[in-house]
């Protein structure tokens, strides 16, 4: 079962829009899905079908447009949830039904006043019930992060056998650190009867900023999908960034794992969800922010202008950003200064560079960036210069 | 020398400010400097004095400023540089020379057009040139992330003899995964002589998003200072986030670290930075995003009402933001409603409440958020309805 793939379970439409201020009504989510099919996921979490109507109708279109990705709705471990979410996939061609219920010691005792032995109960049951409706069956350990590990295995066995064919993990409070969640993984990969017949899955969350470590960890240990949103976006901190996991497997190639995903798409998505969301990208954000393939510095410009490699570990294209930008500032050294020159026209000598060179540093320290014009009204002065001193 | 307190060095005076359109003038960058060192960081890296006038200038003025903190000027491995920093740095009560050179061969071939040895002679020679002005040199061997471990090692012994006395090893690029920058740490420690006088220095860079959780696993690994910026902002996807690392240590009692930093402090120096530097940060930031304490999901909320710890491991007030918000949307669920109706003045009767989500649950699905004036509405729109039927 074990193979190189890493499957993209996208939860933008579900774990991201449930933040303040994202709601997208039922177009926007239809747009979205469509590009997420697009783009390469194998699963598209499309909302959560029971918790109103308006999240019911969008799944359920959601099902009808998607053509090549798992429609997936969530549940928690109540029959009428899952009835209404096998309802609202009727469509589907790939439906999944992905339930579960909280198995940490807090969650338990806080959130479901129950026993170890009744939550496990209602896991089964849940899980059970479901598959009546659907073969693919995703099972998700709320709080796993915090579960202890033997209770974990257990409740996962049984969920195995009562037919889940998926195994989430969530680190449902973004607590773990990267070599624990990759622990928790190994050894629920080593303790857990049918495990090679299921995949597990990362779902990882963002408060401590190490989502996408602990989702690469966990991949690394065994897990075979990683829930992530596009942005990162998601309550609080958000989820893991869909664009960071695949951009990671993919300029990795020693870890010997890839996913379907065309990176190529990443940067239009991104701009897409986040215009439709109203949630803005801060610019050095990596992979999409628009400074993430900004060089300023000038031994960064310097280096880069000698050769690519010496800053760039991928490729701008690979993405789909057009070109790598190098932003003359204060910070700008003579290399850069001289290589903007020659884009916009003037091949300089190297007095007259020097010349220039001071022209542009009064300038810099005046302005935040200095731009084409300014180059032109640099070159106008040196050369007046230049001319006397002829 | 090993011991559990982890020094902060804030760079984003310097590598921060390299950003487009982030440069500040002098009286920003002072009132920065200021509360950096009311923050509690260890070290300011202040600027790049030979880089222009205004920075030497605002070098100089930071280091008659700063009253705890080390201030630290950054220069390459070039005479001029080094003593341009030493004298910009002439009043500060601990200065820092930050010197260095690229190490690894694509900076080595392609930067520098030098042989190992060529390279190796340069560092030395930086490092001893430094130490003639000021006791404590920092010594960068730029893309050491990339950089051949045993090569590494050879360099850091001879600038230690020379004087160093931290050993910064950047991943200048941002391509490093937790485990393998780690190896490195280990590596050093290991097999450097003399490293045990000497602090190793976690740099490293959010291309693939993984600067936090990289800086971690150094100081897992032995590294005993980390160099960051407020907000992880820097040159295109920015350096590690110093409210992130700071916050796992402290969230991570059982890794016996410790960093000096007040984070009490932490939310309101982040929107400072932001806003002098006019760079936004996103919601869904790590610690200091404006939703990162805010739930919204109808699951959360209800775990959230029952007890803080099931969804929260932080305390907000520990990093100075005031108060969890739960947002109501078409995702909260009845005890939302009801904890949220409660504070605005109705305390409802469970047939009061069914009624009342019913009409919430349709305002929800046409905003995307329902407000304190929604709920009067709702409620007053009950409140007929309730009498109607008594």
């Amino acid at each position: 079962m074990q193979n190189d793939k890493v499957q993209i379970f996208d939860t933008t439409l579900r774990d991201g829009e449930q933040v303040p201020g994202c709601k997208l009504d039922k177009k926007e989510k239809l747009a979205i899905a469509e590009r997420l099919d697009v783009l390469g996921v194998d699963v598209i979490e499309a909302g959560f079908p029971v918790s109103s109507p308006g999240d019911f109708t969008s799944v359920q279109e959601i099902s009808k447009l998607v053509k090549n990705a798992t429609v997936c709705g969530l549940t928690r471990a109540v029959e009428n949830d899952i009835k209404v979410a096998s309802e609202a996939l009727t469509y589907a061609v790939r439906p999944r039904i992905h339930t579960g219920i909280g198995t940490s010691e807090s969650h338990m005792k806080y959130k479901f006043n129950a026993t170890p032995e009744q939550i496990m109960e209602r896991a089964v049951k849940a899980t059970a019930y479901a598959k009546s409706f659907v073969e693919d069956v995703e099972f998700y350990a709320e709080d796993a992060g915090r579960t202890d590990n033997e209770f974990l295995a257990r409740v996962l066995e049984k969920v195995i056998q009562a037919g889940a064919t998926v195994l989430n993990i969530p680190d449902t409070t973004g607590y773990c650190l990267p070599e624990e969640y990759g622990a928790k993984m190994r050894y629920l990969r080593e303790n857990v009867k049918g495990i090679e017949n299921v995949i597990l899955s990362c779902h990882c969350h963002n408060d401590l900023g190490l989502a996408t470590a602990n989702s690469i960890s966990g991949v690394i240990n065994g897990a075979r999908q990683i829930e992530c949103t596009i942005n990162g976006i998601g309550e609080r901190a958000g989820n893991t960034s869909l664009e960071e996991v695949v951009m990671i497997l993919k300029q990795h190639p020693t870890l010997n794992l890839h996913t379907d995903i065309n990176t190529q798409l990443l940067y239009d998505t991104s701009c897409m969800v986040s215009e439709k969301m109203g949630m803005v990208v801060q610019p050095n954000k990596a992979i999409v922010g628009a400074n993430a393939f900004a060089h300023s510095s000038g031994i960064h410009q310097d280096g880069m202008i000698k050769n690519r490699d010496t800053y760039e570990i991928m490729n701008p294209q690979d993405v789909g950003v057009n070109e790598t930008s190098i932003v003359l500032t204060a910070r700008s050294g003579r290399a850069a200064l001289a290589y903007r020159s020659k884009k916009v026209g003037y091949e300089l000598t190297k007095v007259q560079l020097d010349a220039a060179y001071e022209q542009f540093l009064n300038v810099a320290d005046r302005q935040k960036e200095v731009k084409d014009d300014d180059i032109h009204m640099i070159m106008e002065r040196i050369q007046m210069r230049a001319g006397a001193l002829a």
